[in-house]
């Protein structure tokens, strides 16, 4: 979790070193040597051959230890076998990174081989990008030590990619989409750097403005969310991560041998952190470019201007898919686009200029949006008509363009129709113009503009802090463990919720009759009342249960017949007594859960509870440490949520209590180390003010102490 | 509902008139005489315009009623104000259909204008399409009377368009895509003649291959549900429907006067009727192409080709998000593909060759895919790499697909990269091969098509038939109505569940204390007692309810209580007695539901009942009539499906009871004119055997007699 403080040198090095350089064309050592050349690099270059000589015009040492020089960098191209002494080699030069280009490590099963080279490395304090990447590149040395056949173009797109192969194929369509590249690397295998450590470097550089990943399986999560939480407060990050189905995600364990954690926990998580889940590449390059090349909207109005009613209605529609606000104070929405509509068209959002608009109508209602302070962005859709050439869009798109982006005001163009339009479209976007062929596209990237904004201008979520007495906790733990326990009984769970204060219904052990009457009336009627034995597992099964006993005779009946049951349904049970608690009243059944996550450590979880929550899966995650304001937005993410705020005429729920027990769980899985699951099911809650009860608390060690 | 027999003369006119045709190049009136003849229409055509003379080349007459010779259809594009006159000659010359092009109708609220249109062509028996529409083009006769600036491709592709902006939109993409059409037409306000119409017309005809629809809102929902249910037996129908959000429908209804229905009916409907929606435009050319142009699979075993892991995995999440079933019999994809994988590839599905994969490989591969009966379809995922060059792509994609093709085997193709792939896929989509940018894409196109195939194979499901008295339905209806209510009340609810047979708890009327007892000792203890009174709606509120109730001392006491609340909270309330009811056991609370769609008629409904309905919306819909099986689809749509199978070892519900309970419901929506709403709020299901009770009946009454 420590920040690497060399990161500078690997993506700004003063000198590169190329082990297994060679001057045969075919080979990959001679695909990195030679786009170093090509690309510009301006500092040292050393070749690495057993042979020595020249290569590529450039002298070449028989190894790395004979170079005279420093060696920031050392890109590691040879066989497999040979991989590790070069490692060690590196490591004795003092080298601050190693890039193992070569694959053939954990992702084929040789995962022993891998931490090998690790081992290494560190011993030197030197650190491995890889094994199995494709190289780096950095336009800010304007080094390429890739074995792509591709120019890169240089730009402000920094881009982080699991796989090579897609990094191969971002480059294409960077080139393409003309959005240049401030960085990409490849981290393949993940034995060292991962994705944490580039995105620090990726934060304080200026030259990125958007950070791009690529990720199959997540590493040090932990980190991981703590670095992305930075960065979208600084600059928007876009993430693709392959592997949400099933399936997927068992194809991606197979192919580089990270194990992909579950989808639904990442992808709340990832909303946590403020960045963007694209769920495809051509997604992920829209709203990337978009975001490097556009301001960012000074608040939520937003305008569609049209000139084809249906059109507008479909922009309407993925406005609400993509969480975009139509402004609609139709008052002033009538006086500043009424120049601009002919009598049939519509002032209502959409504005809606008609089939008959010419492109200076387009002008016109362009115009009146981009001074009016009111409206802050807009959405400008063409259906083609026989009034657009392309001379026509070139006034009503492009000059447009430059000066709402002047003005600090986005505006997407979604271009409808054949090929004037399509022709059109392809020129303006390579110009970096937002033009879009569907509405959905064009809205998309704007929706994922204000997504971005409204996590950054968020205010900082103060950290809720919650203390308690961790020792008395570690205690009951010890002492389950000393019995051989991998879980804690009924009776500590709730031990654990007393120290930690969360209510628990009222409840006292009794072992003979008159104790149980003694205790039902000190918790007051009505009561519930279960044996108490290690040798009955299932309480119910054995008649060891009785419901909603209202007075002293009951008690005293029911006493006699979970005697009677217990002792002929397991007759060499030892019984201990019965437990006398509090008939718990009924209220709005929640779930809340805390546990660490293979990806992201301590995270906390709230869903509907009851038998709701495993078949209608209404829960939602989140990493900690986390505030008040991310648990409320957690709670707000259940589609259950409405339910809090009563229905049907009930009161609110009392939901401060809510956040109190996420709070509180969330405290012991951070702090209690022995701990890795807490499931309180149901937690029922009740009206404002008077809390919850935890009816039921699970409680699962962890395997060995964390 | 009756079928139009003259259908065909839309489609296939031997003559067109032009009411309005004028030689001045700006009037829409010269667009449409233009087209006609540019268009190549070999039969006659008769320019109509008051000034006689020639119009472009052909004798003009001065009114219609002169014209010699009989006219099929008859273009009308006179101004607003004189449309009706027009009507009203072509009607009374005998044309068999008018196509109102002019706009200034129904979409700007002059509804009587409208109507008066519709009842003038009526009178004489001749059809109206539009007003407000683009015109109608015809592969057929190779008419092109539409006002659009573009030539029209003849091809296979059948579109109805609710939108005239978006008619000349998607002419334009049609060139584009290189997709011919049939037939396009628009159909505007939909004053008379709509889809319904016009699918009928294009299920029978067979150059039309698939049938594209834009719509704003539903007209004779019930006829376009018995049509599309035939047309997709036997083409692909796919749908755009805009106005999804609730925002975007309020924007339909202002821009074309059609009211827009629940989206959530629109969506469930279309899917009973084996039609695709797509949810943009995009989507919707990419499926109507792909499926106008390739094989149905064979089967469901679906493979996955790729030379890049990370690719592959993405595909493999697309699968699963379009429904497409991955192949994985491992025995036997290691057997087949072996030979064309490389030792460090993966012969798991999906099909890693790897980076080093050269077209060679990929030819192997697909080789192996297109000779293995066990296959059906086969997605290719190209990462581009310097080992592909132009040529190289042609080997492994054009060749392929010709044999795919021609062996009845669905590909698809989803080429990832930069320059070289991105030209050659913009060229091999012009030559319709399936090719994409994103692997999202590909599989949407493959996923579409199994989701028609499923549908269009299904066996035809039965229509379940249900007798009942439905005259004394109707009397318990006559007699609320001569009390001037809109709706039954509870008792009477119960007595329509009774004489359909659908089982509800046992319940008696009491007038006094004495009777109240001696009704609760009939239905035996517990029970729930009801306040009766009509001046009492919300019986809640009111304290005019008391549960489980043990004995007769409760009984006593509640019924004093309940009618000093009632007299309390109402006052002049006049109370008939209370309500004794069985205290129903619980068991699952469902909802069921019948009522009269303003898009589609008598529709079903079922949910999870209780609270949840209101706050999960976790309920689907179907139009009837409908079978068993489809039923069974709509239960288990609902997401709560599961619950019904038994959860923490429950037994099964009774979902047969379930059934029967819609069969029922439907047919009674369907059977008693008087009705127009149905709720059961909870119907509770018990375990299988044991039936369910429909605990809460909510009957509304239609405004009027249907």
């Amino acid at each position: 979790m420590v920040k690497d403080q060399n990161i500078k040198y690997l993506f700004e090095p003063r000198s590169v070193a190329v082990i297994g350089a060679s001057s045969n064309k075919g080979k990959i050592g001679n695909a990195v040597i030679s786009n170093i050349i090509k690309g510009g690099y301006k500092n040292k270059i050393f070749p690495i051959n057993p042979k020595g000589g020249e290569i590529e015009g450039i002298k070449a040492y028989k190894s790395v230890l004979d170079v005279p020089d420093e060696i920031d960098i050392a890109c590691i191209t040879v066989p497999a076998k040979f991989v590790l002494e070069s490692v060690k080699e590196c490591a004795a030069k003092g080298v601050k990174y190693a890039i193992v280009i070569t694959s053939g490590f954990s992702e084929i099963g040789k995962i022993e081989e891998e931490r090998k080279l690790v081992e290494a490395a560190r011993e030197k304090g030197m650190r491995i990008l890889g094994p199995n990447v494709f190289g780096i590149f950095t336009a800010e040395v304007s080094l390429n030590s890739t074995f792509t056949g591709s120019v890169i173009p240089s730009g402000n797109l920094g881009i982080i990619t699991q796989s090579g192969a897609l990094g191969v194929v971002m480059i294409g369509q960077a080139t393409v989409g003309n959005i240049g590249l401030s960085a990409i690397v490849s981290v393949g295998n993940k034995a060292d750097v991962d994705e944490g450590d580039l995105i620090e470097y990726m934060i304080a550089q200026d030259r990125t403005k958007v950070i791009l990943i690529y990720m199959e399986g997540v590493h040090e999560g932990e980190r991981l969310v703590e670095t992305l939480k930075r960065a979208t407060k600084i600059k928007p990050v876009v993430i693709i991560k392959s592997g949400r189905s099933t399936r997927g995600a068992m194809a991606a364990a197979s192919h580089t041998g990270s194990l992909a954690g579950s989808d639904t926990v990442f992808d709340d998580v990832i909303k946590q952190c403020g960045a963007l889940r694209a769920e495809n590449m051509t997604e992920a390059f829209e709203w990337s470019k978009f975001l490097a090349n556009n301001p960012l909207p000074a608040g939520e109005n937003t305008v569609i201007i049209t000139n084809g009613g249906g059109a507008g209605v479909m922009a309407t529609d993925a406005c609400e898919k993509y969480d975009i606000i139509l402004y609609d104070d139709s008052n002033h929405l009538k006086t500043i686009f009424s120049p601009a509509t002919p009598e049939f068209g519509s002032t209502k959002n959409p504005i809606d200029i008609t089939g008959q608009a010419k492109a200076e109508d387009y002008v016109k209602a362009f115009n009146a949006a981009l001074h009016d302070p009111e409206i802050h962005s807009v959405i400008g859709v063409f259906c083609e008509s026989s009034l657009f050439t392309h001379k026509d869009l070139d006034m009503a798109v492009e000059q447009n363009y430059r000066q709402f982006k002047a003005a600090g005001k986005p505006i997407v163009f979604c271009l409808l129709g054949g090929e004037t339009v399509d022709e059109y479209a392809r020129e303006s976007r390579r110009k970096n113009i937002p033009v879009y062929n569907d509405v959905y596209e064009g809205v998309a990237a704007l929706g994922a503009m204000y997504s971005y904004k409204r996590y950054a201008e968020e205010k900082e979520d103060e950290v809720a802090d919650f203390k308690f007495d961790v020792a008395a906790v570690d205690d009951i733990v010890d002492n389950a463990r000393q019995e051989g326990r991998s879980f804690l009984l009924s009776h500590e769970g709730q031990e654990v919720m007393r120290v930690t204060g969360i209510a628990v219904p009222k409840s006292m052990i009794a072992v003979n009759i008159e104790s149980a009457v003694k205790s039902a009336a000190a918790i007051g009627y009505p009561v519930v009342m279960k044996v108490v034995s290690k040798d009955i597992l299932h309480k119910s099964d054995a008649g060891g249960i009785a419901l909603d006993l209202v007075n002293d005779e009951e008690i005293i009946s029911a006493y006699e017949a979970i005697m009677r049951n217990c002792r002929a349904h397991v007759p060499h049970a030892v019984i201990e007594g019965v437990e006398i608690s509090e008939m718990v009243q009924p209220g709005t059944e929640m779930i809340v859960g805390a546990r660490i996550d293979g990806s992201f450590g301590p995270t906390v979880m709230v869903g509907l509870g009851g038998i709701y929550v495993e078949v209608m899966k209404d829960v939602s995650f989140r990493a900690t440490p986390l505030g008040r304001r991310e648990i409320m937005a957690m709670i707000k993410e259940i589609r259950s949520y409405p339910l809090l705020l009563g229905v049907r005429g009930e009161k609110t729920r009392d939901i401060n209590a809510l956040v109190d027990t996420i709070i509180k769980i969330g405290a012991v899985i951070r702090n209690c180390k022995g701990i890795s699951d807490i499931e309180i099911n149901p937690l029922v809650l009740y009206e404002q003010g008077m809390g919850a009860r935890a009816v039921d608390v699970r409680i699962i060690l962890s395997r060995e102490e964390r």
